[in-house]
């Protein structure tokens, strides 16, 4: 992180700006190592690499174990007034950028467009109310939207941030097989996204860790290619492929895995594109180092599945950049056949080569992979080919 | 709908304004009926009270069932470029407006402060890059932004959201009662929330429901006044109150239930408190009729708690907006004691009168009500006492 801060403090400078103030969740744990609940926190990165965080009081004592310059609490809410947050923020905001030296000049904020991973059931988010607030809080004589830079800063992992996506792969890892043996032809595709996202979650074994899980079978996975996954009522049969597809996460750092079963014997055409996509994920993952085009490693990959005769099944880009994204096509590092971003050490991006065949069905292996000195370490090193699920009705 | 589009409608011409251009997801809901997955969708409400809706491809085939005007599909993505949503946009939006007569003028939009139920694993936020959208691709001659005002329609709901909602407070009852034959002592606080969030998400049994739950248990229930729950490792014992909560959705409607329950026998001190709650719960509920102020709401509940020497540990408002939201301490009608808010017909929110007591217990009975024209109706009529869960040990 201490890496993070010093890009973020050089662009400052760069840029004549006094401090970052963002809100974005993603960005302030980016930033100060807390991944808010509610979204109402804002953390400061000054150009001096100074940190502070403002907090609602309800989660001051979750940000016990950050190691941070300076943290605050405010009330959001009483029961004497219904002031908004918007107003109750600004004098703990005003006294945080005192404290820290900041509260005039130009300013960097984050409120350009992003994907930001879900942080609780629903969350508060500042929207274009933050320009005014730093406007009313501290004097700012200029605003400056940061998003696209923070965007390319977020794309390096430092090496704690790694560990705990590490993790969150293996925890991951382990909910996928324990669910495996527990998905049985006859069951809706609804009840087994349920087990993958419940088997994942009790694994990860710590309060803030959770699974987005999602199972497309049949037909249905032929659709997966999709920006979203949606599971619905249809039930598992015999000779189905079933595409299990999970966002999971700890503490703010997510992980992005698909596995693809087949009910039953895997069908030739299935067993075919299989390897294919295979032999494309070890393409990627051989050409990833630093140093490397983005390009080239999903260039690795077409190449392969071109070649198996996939060009068109093959509907979109190799991969993007995980941990601090969940799913999000734009995360950087984009593994994109216009990509030409640069590969570095401690990026984490997932690599998901796949074939989607309408109304029969589709096969993706997606993993996680973080760039090392010399090439990549595969994070999520478990299950790589199809594996078959027992056929057995589900009582 | 259709009121709330003639409200909508009034306040654009009020204000001079062409049309409405918002990209909120809740807000997209209220005004088309489509409640969007990615986050990338915008909806158009012209002064006329026309309605377009731009989606990205992927979710065209969601929109089928939605009755509307115009819908507009756009690609948000390709191989052949990495152009980003906020400029692929421009042109699909252009079109959309051309085609509703509404494609230059003054605008409103959606890009103040809000919260947001969580829609997906990740979703995409236009923040403030809406305004410089709305002025590339319609001739913007001014821009308002209309979020409290939206914030205030959203909170009454026509009958086809009032039987969304009832249909997710039924799912969700059901699932309680599911769950409540499932938790025994001896299970961690987790596992009680997966227990509670699948059998609720089971119940409802259509592809976009779902249900976020948590269990507070023994002194972590008295925590529960916070704005957010977060269920730890801590396992349920004897003489446990356990709080199960959980904010559940069809679709876009959601729930804000909450359950106390005693593992095994009720104590005597929870009992007092208990007795208390219900009783505040049924002033509240006596009080709700139209042209009713929501401040009195809170008043009969907090005279009840005041009267039974529980003022200070009723630590928040009565109650908040629910169905289009789905914990919003600020979502309309707000049921607090300084809200002058009027209650209407159709408008939905909860009662939650509770006490909570550091390092003991804490008890809250949260119900969902929807105004009728005498009074209201009570959508979460089940297990209103605390029950008593099994105390058999979990294997």
């Amino acid at each position: 992180m201490f890496d993070r801060l010093s890009r973020i403090a050089e662009s400052l400078r760069r840029q004549n700006l006094s401090a970052l103030m963002c809100c974005r969740p993603v960005n302030v744990l980016a930033c100060t190592g807390y991944w808010p609940v509610v979204g109402n926190s804002i953390a400061i990165v000054t150009r001096e690499g100074q940190i502070g965080l403002l907090v609602p009081e309800d989660e001051l004592e979750l940000t016990r174990d950050i190691a941070m310059s300076t943290v605050r609490a405010f009330t959001p809410a009483t029961l004497q007034d219904l002031a908004p947050v918007t107003e109750r923020i600004l004098r703990p905001l005003r006294e945080l950028a005192l404290s820290l030296g900041c509260a005039k000049g130009r300013f960097g904020h984050d409120v350009g467009a992003c994907v930001e991973p879900a942080t609780y059931a629903a969350s508060f988010d500042f929207g274009a109310s933050l320009p005014c607030i730093l406007e009313a809080a501290v004097k700012a004589s200029g605003l400056v939207d940061l998003s696209d830079c923070l965007a390319t800063i977020r794309a390096v992992l430092d090496e704690g941030e790694i560990e705990m996506v590490r993790d969150a792969c293996k925890a991951a890892a382990a909910g996928f097989q324990a669910a495996a043996g527990r998905i049985t032809a006859g069951m809706p595709e609804r009840r087994v996204s349920l087990i993958l996202s419940d088997c994942i979650s009790e694994g990860a074994n710590r309060p803030r860790s959770g699974a987005f899980g999602f199972c497309m079978s049949g037909p249905n996975s032929a659709e997966a290619y999709r920006a979203y996954q949606m599971p619905g009522l249809r039930t598992l049969h015999e000779q189905d492929t079933a595409l299990l597809h999970v966002n999971s996460f700890i503490e703010g750092y997510w992980t992005d895995i698909t596995r693809t079963y087949s009910l039953g014997p895997v069908q030739p055409a299935v067993k075919r594109v299989q390897s294919a996509v295979l032999e494309a994920t070890r393409a990627a993952i051989d050409a990833i180092r630093p140093g490397v085009a983005a390009c080239e490693v999903d260039t690795a990959a077409r190449y392969v599945m071109d070649k198996a005769g996939y060009k068109e099944q093959f509907k979109h880009a190799t991969g993007h950049g995980v941990g601090l994204a969940a799913i999000d096509h734009n995360a950087r590092p984009r593994i994109h056949p216009r990509s030409n971003e640069v590969l570095e050490r401690g990026m984490v991006f997932n690599v998901e080569p796949a074939a989607y065949f309408p109304g029969e069905f589709g096969v993706r292996q997606c993993n996680v992979v973080v760039v090392t000195e010399t090439g990549c370490e595969l994070l999520t090193d478990f299950d790589s080919s199809i594996n078959e699920l027992t056929l057995e009705e589900h009582r």
